[in-house]
């Protein structure tokens, strides 16, 4: 995992927050703010979750990933709402181990995939019955493209048993409103709202005049 | 290029068309289903140059590309509103060669790129002033992101001699409106409003219960 927050960034970190007051300060005050340094520099770096960065153009394989404590899965948000001040859309990048699978769930912005690498499995359920009902299974694979239709419920699968899949993903209207089912026979009423989700929760709690 | 209607594709579709009449037909009108399919079969194909297409699962690889009269140039609209029915995102996947550039234009969409290929330039004006004025040059490349502020003057530039540049761009709120200007001295109120775009063009007439 890439980390963007390393010593030297601590470190720059904690000169610039005492800058101004260096200027007109005593010895003690100048101790004080060395050793505040020099703790940055050994302790332990906590890295951010929710790294905002306002830089126009950014490196792919720099940016935060996290498994968000799913296990053989790792998420990217490549242009977010939260992080990076993005209305109208969102993009992320996301690879699904071998037998991976996201939770089956429902939305109701758009989302349109793009299959980078591997191949899976589109489970589709309906949204038009009570619950989502027996799933149909779609295949999906390297350079397929596929949107999923507003609020059916549905499951990403990497179906494969040794390849990796990468999907690159673009939602309307972020940040994503999730609801989600513990199984395909859970009426659409009893699904879960989880919002924000995994990826989002670090970042929504933030001030306004931070985004 | 690829072509999606193919003279299978048109026999299909002749026969089709004429299958309910055939069941309750005379020798006559079953003469001229034949010539018509016939005709079919050996008239050159028009290639629609607006694929509409519905199927959930799509191969890039086989999906409508044109260069629209551009020189060294390819567009394919992975996810259209026109072509398959989006509303509130956009998915293209373009490739430039050596030396091609966009027009210098505007939006008020959001737009983001991923860079798949090669590298580029990405020639960014200024909306604050009353024309674009001399560009930032951004420098871009394979597995960069990068996304362009709402309705700033820019221009997206293969600046390889060798390779080509290769990018998936999303926009929102589809069909794009597009203000081109000549060059970067153009006033913001003398751009011109290209609407529909090239690849929305020929669909953009056609009834609404088509898409």
């Amino acid at each position: 995992m890439e980390t963007r927050t390393g010593p030297t960034a601590a470190v720059a970190a904690a000169a610039g927050g005492h800058g101004a007051h260096l200027a007109c300060a005593g010895r003690g005050a100048l101790l004080l703010a060395l050793v505040a340094v020099a703790a940055a520099v050994f302790l332990p770096v906590t890295e951010s979750s929710c790294p905002r960065d306002n830089s126009l153009v950014k490196d792919v394989s720099k940016m935060y990933q996290s498994n968000y404590g799913r296990e053989g899965f790792s998420h990217i948000t490549i242009a977010g709402a939260l992080a990076h001040g993005m209305k109208e859309v969102e993009v992320w990048l996301q690879t699904f181990g071998p037998g991976q699978r996201t939770p089956i769930h429902r939305h109701s912005c758009e989302e349109i995939f793009v299959v980078l690498k591997g191949k899976g499995t589109l489970l589709l359920g309906s949204s038009s019955m009570k619950y989502p009902g027996q799933p149909q299974e779609i295949p999906v694979f390297k350079n397929s493209t596929f949107s999923v239709p507003v609020n059916d419920p549905h499951q990403v699968w990497n179906s494969d048993e040794h390849e990796d899949l990468q999907v690159l993903v673009i939602i309307s209207r972020p940040p994503v409103k999730i609801f989600t089912y513990d199984d395909w026979s859970v009426p659409h009423t009893a699904a879960k709202l989880k919002f924000p989700y995994f990826w989002d929760e670090d970042c929504l709690p933030a001030p306004k005049d931070e985004l």
